[in-house]
Order: C-alpha cells, then sequence, then structure tokens
C-alpha cells in the first residue's frame, strides 16, 4: 500500500539519521527518556519501529558523550536543553 | 498488582515534570522527533503513556521556545543537542 511504502520511505531517512554520529546520540537520548520515566510501552514499540533495537547505547554511555554534569535526577535531554548556549548567557567575560 | 502501582508512581514523576516549562519543553522534543520521522506507532502509544494528550505544543511553538536556527531537515533534538557549550568553544574572547 501507498502508506506502507511511505513509512519505508520515511524510515529509510530515519535509518540514514542513525547511521550518524549525532543521529544515533538524538534517537538515544529519546529512548533514555521512555526508560527514565518508564514508558515501557511506548519504548516496547519505539525499538522496531524506529530501527534502533541493538543500537541503544544505554544511559552512562550517552552521558560521556554529552560530557556534562547530569543530574540523576532528571532524563538527559533536560541537561542538554539547559546546556543550550542563549546569547549571551554563558560568556563570563567582560568586553 | 505492584508492577501497575510502581508505573503510576513514576507517572506521577513524570507529571510533576510536565507540570514545569523545561518537562513540557522536554516531553515536546521527544514528541516532534516521532513525529518528525513518522513513528506513528509509537507516537499513538506516548502520548497516551506520557499524559502528553493535549499538552503537545508542535513544532512551530517548539521552535520559538529553543529560539536558534533550526533546520527543516533535522528534528529539534539535533539543534539542541548541536546547541551544547562545550568547553570554551564558545567563549570568543581573550583574556
Amino acid at each position: 500500500t501507498d502508506k506502507k511504502n511511505r513509512k519505508v520511505h520515511h524510515n529509510k531517512r530515519l535509518q540514514q539519521f542513525l547511521s550518524t554520529k549525532e543521529g544515533l546520540l538524538a534517537a538515544g537520548i529519546v529512548q533514555e527518556f521512555l526508560e527514565f520515566f518508564q514508558l515501557d510501552y511506548t519504548g516496547a514499540v519505539f525499538e522496531p519501529e524506529s530501527g534502533m533495537s541493538g543500537k541503544y547505547e544505554g544511559r552512562p554511555a550517552l552521558e560521556r558523550q554529552i560530557d556534562y554534569d547530569v543530574s540523576d535526577e532528571l532524563p538527559l535531554i533536560a541537561a542538554i536543553i539547559k546546556q543550550r548556549c542563549t546569547g549571551g548567557h554563558n560568556v563570563h567575560l567582560n568586553r
């Protein structure tokens, strides 16, 4: 069916994304969010639908790639959102 | 069952997370990832299981909150990963 073909086409785009280091990190951070909040049913569908089966690196490996202090009380995505460079926020020197 | 009680307990933690501005943004970025790659089955489970039904703000609103140039070719999570402040990378002034 056309819908199935469309899904295969878009899975191809996702597979290309997952073949990059940044893409695999991004998808891992999404999966870690599901794991962190124990969204088990979602996770059970996400892994096969996304093609992440066997590719999920786990929180410790993802934490190392993020290279930022991550609270155990939060999912990794919360850390990278906080990490954003917002304007001059992170410049501590006076011009 | 104990497992069901545990899931309710953890959904409470997620609901508390979603009641914060940063948490809602984080969950929105996760949902946008699913939407971007047309992971429809995952999305259909994620919305009710996470409690995001009716809370998803959509990509344009999330983009405004991220306040960063986001390529149409990528999910929002890719932009915030790139945005990370890594070490002295974003300091342009000499001490």
